[in-house]
């Protein structure tokens, strides 16, 4: 996508070097990090450098690859079985990473060549997935209308595109008069710094509101739809998605208003029967009682906003109940929760 | 209420001194503003060092009084009515305001000690109606519960207990074991930074919450009742209230949880026939974009949280309509939204 005109992916690979976004900068400054070795690569996820299941996915793809191309003819499982280890252990709660690794490594086993193809294919699948999305869920778009979204499932969480953003470029790009409203979603501001700067980029009609408006401006009869991403499907089509989904979700339906998930099958996790399952990340009080930014003199501070003393509870996510969900938006089309079930069942996991 | 340890209230009189708590500090800081005249009293409202309704009528009262003091005795009645002006003009949309300097200034044309007695009157009103709502409020509130607050409309808004907050405190020194969820309330952040802050002085167990948190902490069966404030009711019940609020009504409703307006009467509006009838103030995308706070070093600044180029929406507040909302607690009790349009016949206005 769009980076101050230029076209850009999230990773990519050329000879043995791995190319990332620098997104830890991200919305102040835009760089690009070179990893010349797979160990590199691997600071380079530990440290966020890059984040999103998709983007993690293809990235650990292509450390697996540089590996293979590092690994000495005397020594080469060894080598790469090692290296696999090393780079599954960058992220280990990243279910994407695991899947890559495996492919790349058990290509590896039959030629360089293949590796490296597979890699390229890891992320190219993710691009296209992606894309998918974006056509089938730009045949739910209206000319002329409000779309609310909560936290940032653009293209920098994958290689390319996005998932609850891909149809919102799609509409875009087609030419439909859209305006997205852009919850700020406290405490981590995904969407104040990721999405709004994405849709910037993009050149995307778009303000950022704070995540108290969002009921607001669906009574006004602004907001016609909602799209978010997921962090995990259930069986029973209940969503893990980022904290504040489910307050969104209950708002929309009480207004009447469409509600979509955008997400690629692999999000979909057929082990998990119910949102009772899942279970809910707590993360750390200082995510609420500080914030990062610049000022007027473009120099980084982080200042504490919230009273001394007080402390804060900071659940990374919440589940959505299926009943609240109007659709799944996937790469196979548009499914409604009582469909997805049934598709589980042809996946094979 | 308590501040380390010590009583106080937000505004008080003595002598020809008018003391304030200097609002536009907290929570970083705590000061005592001293206005000397009514003049310095009139700069101290207009600045904000004094804030919410009650606060700001008692504060106006107080500096008619001053005024009353200083008029020369060959041209008092001048005098004062061009000191009336000038308080009414500080802040043009405070209700309170005219209420407060009339009352004074009917009662300077029979004496200036009538004057006097009637601006404590007003503080004094102020502070009773606030104790009374949470003695009503108080009755609903059970033992071991968690209880929702939105924004501040504890002490600080009022003379002393406030509204939403004053059932919490009573409940609090009645020995009854709560825990008190409270709502950052993004953009201007009066929960994190206010709410919180009483909260803490006043040694009552809290955690702030993202706003994005509070239909979670529903889900989990944590929150029990909500209670907020209001800035104005209409006879039908529909209530206008701190951006968010409406958010957190229809989560409270879609999980069968109380949800509680505590107002004094001089916030319902006999004019307004509905929420339609209630403007929504859009304040400056600067505060949505922008963030104050402390460093490690206790430096302020004012940093960008969003990202650069995009802009932002701010409703100020939002409009609940009264299917919601299950009781208003006033200084005269609890009402249902059906009963509260009979009270609005009695009420002369």
């Amino acid at each position: 996508m769009n980076v101050q005109g230029k076209n850009y992916k999230t990773v990519w690979f050329k000879g043995t070097t791995v190319f990332l976004i620098e997104q830890n900068l991200l919305p102040f400054d835009f760089k690009i990090h070179e990893s010349k070795t797979y160990k590199e690569t691997c600071v380079a996820i530990k440290t966020m450098i890059v984040r999103g299941a998709g983007a993690i996915g293809a990235t650990a793809g292509y450390a697996m690859a540089q590996a293979v191309l590092e690994a000495p003819a005397d020594a080469f499982e060894e080598f790469i079985l090692q290296a696999k280890n090393e780079i599954e252990n960058t992220r280990p709660t990243a279910q994407n990473l695991f899947y890559a690794t495996n492919r790349v490594y058990n290509n590896a086993l039959i030629s360089k060549e293949k590796a490296i193809e597979e890699a390229h294919k890891i992320a190219d699948d993710d691009a296209m997935a992606s894309k998918k999305i974006g056509e089938f869920g730009n045949s739910l778009i209206q000319n002329n209308i409000g779309i609310l979204t909560h936290c940032n499932a653009g293209w920098l969480a994958f290689v390319d595109y996005g998932t609850a953003l891909s149809p919102i470029y799609e509409a875009h790009q087609s030419a439909k008069n859209i305006f997205v409203y852009v919850d700020e979603t406290r405490p981590r501001s995904q969407g104040a710094r990721l999405t709004a700067w994405e849709l910037y980029n993009e050149n995307v009609p778009h303000a950022i509101i704070p995540d108290n408006a969002a009921a607001h401006y669906m009574q006004q009869g602004k907001i016609d739809m909602v799209i978010t991403g997921a962090d995990r499907i259930a069986r029973n089509g209940d969503t893990a998605n980022k904290i504040g989904t489910l307050e969104k979700a209950i708002a929309a339906h009480t207004f009447g208003i469409p509600f979509y998930v955008a997400a690629p099958f692999s999000t979909f996790d057929a082990a998990c029967q119910s949102g009772k399952d899942i279970p809910i990340e707590e993360r750390s009080m200082d995510e609420v009682l500080y914030q990062k930014g610049l000022d007027r003199n473009r120099k980084l501070h982080e200042i504490l906003v919230a009273s001394p003393g007080s402390g804060a509870l900071n659940p990374a996510f919440d589940v959505t109940p299926a009943k609240y969900i109007t659709g799944f938006i996937t790469e196979k089309g548009i499914f409604t929760p009582n469909e997805i079930g049934k598709q589980f069942n042809h996946k094979t996991v």
